[in-house]
């Protein structure tokens, strides 16, 4: 009997990154919307508390790293996502160019409910406790995140494996 | 009788900035040394726990802001110094470019013992509470920084203007 031919992957379209859109997830930590307050004499304008850290279950602290992630290239493959249960995880480029951003809300993973974002290189993220995400996805070259995260005891990573992978094609 | 010829401002040099000469004032959140485990299947190097969030003094809690500063241009006069006697303040750069620090050790401000430092654009700091430091400092561009401070009551800020200003002629 003959192979049936492959099917396609489903392509997984990619959103701008804004607030609204990231809602379900957690918080787009960049300047938006007017300023809060002005600083420095007027010459810095601050947006504040764009972040809510939840890093505190089971004797937990906020934690403040550094990761230097290798390029992917598109077209990627979606192949897994990862949550942290008992903690929210904060990412941010720092001298770094535009990368993606692939969730899926907390509860059971939903392949179906998995979206990707296009974010500029001044904006991060903060996943809340428990939302699904896949592994941090830089583009074009080598880039230095700094990461705001839960440290302490407890097991606070599951990884799940996707019914089958998803393709992201371009960054539009 | 005439006025006597203005004297020549100090110059303050500017330095690398280094985890070892920054140690005085606080820490640098960068990668540097050897990263302490790698993730995503080998795809991210992890340098773990860079900076020493201290911000929970009288009732305060971590928080995460952006600061969209102006830049400055050099030649740059120094005339004044601020601090934040119950919290460590992080500044890291998000898609910018190169920038300034100005630090001055906690205690009663000594303008001898203030030091200038250029910042890659892929390194923060973290200043220890009390740490003397010199209000943002962008160079070239409008520049967004993800700042992690205190949030609560309590005076957290003095400003002091220094008996003569300092001046940055260049990066080097």
């Amino acid at each position: 009997m003959a192979a049936s031919p492959a099917r396609p992957l489903r392509r997984l379209p990619v959103e701008p990154l804004t607030r609204e859109a990231f809602r379900p997830f957690g918080d787009v930590i960049a300047a938006s919307g007017a300023p809060d307050h002005w600083a420095n004499g007027g010459a810095a304008e601050v947006f504040r508390d764009r972040a809510v850290l939840d890093v505190e279950a089971e004797g937990g602290r906020p934690c403040v790293s550094i990761v230097r992630a290798a390029p992917s290239r598109l077209p990627l493959q979606i192949r897994l996502m990862e949550r942290h249960p008992i903690g929210s995880q904060a990412f941010a480029p720092l001298g770094a160019g535009a990368w993606l951003i692939v969730a899926a809300p907390a509860g059971p993973l939903d392949s179906r409910a998995i979206r990707a974002f296009a974010a500029a290189p001044n904006q991060g993220v903060n996943y809340r406790r428990g939302v699904w995400h896949h592994p941090l996805i830089a583009l074009g070259q080598v880039s230095d995140f700094l990461v705001i995260d839960r440290a302490g005891d407890g097991e606070n990573l599951t990884i799940e494996s996707l019914p089958e992978p998803l393709e992201i094609l371009a960054l539009e």
